[in-house]
């Protein structure tokens, strides 16, 4: 595919979730005197006696976050859902309609030391949060109140993580939120038309185009999507037509646990920094409907674009508008692809 | 209506975008080791020979400000947006697919002096601000290539502005963006069933329920919406159908100035700082179709939650699963109302 048209403003569909994006390349070039933020280095600390998280330290509300030595979890002191919020009254008007929402929030904290990421787990650690997710996904489905799980990690202070200790949160809702209940109609809608899966042809694709790839093993792939949203949007992809992490096998398990130390690494040592990110994964509702139009995946939403303390701000046009990129996703992949495998701080043995 | 079941987590529903916001009362009362921000202080400085968009200073590319003595426009040096980007290449696969999008990117100086912002200038000052907005619409509008236009302001670092400067943004598109383009979709769609106005019967409900009304004038009201997102979200309603800024009768403009001015002097008087945001106004795209459905209306989403230094993130559960709140839409409204009406730093003579 030449890209040289591709070099203008001009706006990409995402059929994934049925929106655009408008992408003008070079945008970054204009001057910033807007916000800079401190990058966020990595702590030596293993243990802190003020975080909540390490081992042995006390919760808000008197709870104690146990010894524990490999993954914890828990539910979160100050959940926004509940199991047993009451509905609320009927509406005064059709315009002010409300539902009650019903569901659990918790905490999973990947590793007792303080000052690991992600990237810088060992795999067999990683591994065992896999499994986590993935007995909690079970665990919350069969709840009959309870029909999508979010699990999801909000990592860095720019990223709005309220604490640094590394852990993901899971939601559990009564309602399938927007976004996967929209995922779910494209999907579904795809299915229906073409007979086919959405996310396993457009991996097809992307496997021959090879240009947004960015690293991949047996059983996953990981594209800056075409209609990639975020500087350095990933999205990572089940090679499978797996619906949910009950589907995975057990080499699948462990793929993943690699695959997500493959990309949070490259993100690293994008701007030899803790890359700050949202991610979480999109799977099948646990409503009890079969759901084979679901494909696993996780979408990486990280910040940063021109460095490690300069962000894109999704603002005003972003906001009011449609969603706008500053550089292709075809350069953010190369840009990540070039980067080295091996995490920069690990680089001397 | 009793309110006491709207204390537990729910879900309401926003009509004009159709979609669903988590509420969930009491969460700010977690403990909070995330991110702070500077606090946004005013200026004392009226001539910034470092800004771009003082008067008589050189901007990129050598283009150089003028000494304007009212409002300035001028075409943004780094457009996003271009009025002759050519197509891009056809599609390789219906999975990426692309399209041109041309457009034009215009910048907006509201005044010569570096250290003024919207609540703290005159009216008649806002007021010339209004009329080159209409003017600005209007002559966009003509151009036949053009068939939007989003007229938007963000304001402070925390919200991305790249220069301090009290300007807006106006981007002109060839397509309707999807914000808007739901939102008309939305207003059809009821005006289609109930032979009235969405936005129209909503104030109504409003002004009658009282709970959410933060200020108004003769021509406007401020409401936090039933279905707001953002902390101390609030939407300007026009009081009569206004499908747009070309509908405004003499007497409205002077009103919006007006109206802009008091909701803008409430938030900074709330935490005593230089509140940021972003806004922009929804209205009748110009495409050349009638849009009789159209109901002229401001959003303003700011990000503060809980003092002048801490921010809502919208992360994770928000990006993954469907926007949440902490305090209710009374609440804030509440808040808001309480402030005073003058500005804390013109209290005394
Ligand atoms: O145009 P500015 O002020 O340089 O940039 C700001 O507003 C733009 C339009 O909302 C956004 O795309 C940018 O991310 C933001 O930083
Ligand atoms: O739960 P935390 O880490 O305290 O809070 C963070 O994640 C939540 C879930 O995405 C968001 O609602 C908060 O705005 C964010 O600060």
């Amino acid at each position: 595919m030449s890209s040289s048209g591709l070099q203008f403003p001009h706006r990409r569909y995402n059929p994934l979730r049925r929106q655009w994006v408008l992408i003008s390349p070079h945008r970054t070039q204009r001057p910033w005197q807007g916000e800079v933020n401190p990058s966020s280095g990595f702590s030596d600390v293993h243990y802190d006696p003020t975080c909540y998280l390490c081992p042995g330290n006390t919760r808000a509300g008197g709870h104690v976050t146990p010894k524990y030595e490999s993954v914890y979890i828990f539910d979160n002191d100050y959940a926004a859902l509940l199991p047993d919020s009451p509905a609320p009254p009927a509406d005064a008007s059709p315009l002010l309609h409300a539902e009650a929402e019903r569901g659990r929030c918790k905490v999973v904290c990947f590793h007792p030391d303080h000052s690991l990421t992600l990237p810088r787990m060992e795999l067999a650690d990683i591994r065992r949060v896999v499994d986590a997710w993935t007995a909690e996904y079970l665990a919350l489905g069969q709840q009959p109140e309870l029909n999508y799980v979010q699990i999801f990690e909000n990592r860095g202070a720019m990223m709005g993580a309220s604490n640094p200790h590394p852990h993901c949160q899971i939601w559990a809702t009564e309602h399938i939120p927007d976004e996967p209940a929209a995922e779910t109609e494209a999907l579904k809608a795809y299915a229906a038309e073409k007979h086919s899966c959405l996310l396993c042809d457009y991996l097809q694709v992307e496997a021959k185009e090879q240009i947004r790839m960015v690293c991949e093993n047996e059983d996953f792939a990981v594209v800056v999507p075409w209609w990639a949203v975020w500087p350095f949007e990933t999205l990572v992809l089940s090679k499978r037509h797996l619906r949910s992490l009950a589907d995975f096998s057990d080499r699948e398990k462990t793929s993943l646990a690699d695959i997500l130390k493959q990309i949070t690494t490259r993100y690293d040592n994008l701007f030899e920094t803790s890359f700050p990110y949202t991610m979480g994964f999109h799977q099948s509702p646990v409503d009890g409907e079969e759901h084979s139009e679901w494909h696993f995946h996780a979408h990486y939403y990280p910040p940063l674009l021109r460095s490690a303390t300069v962000r894109k701000f999704m603002v005003g046009f972003e906001m009011l508008g449609m969603p706008q990129r500053d550089i292709t996703p075809e350069s953010a992949a190369a840009r990540l692809k070039d980067v080295p495998a091996i995490h920069f701080t690990q680089k001397s043995p």
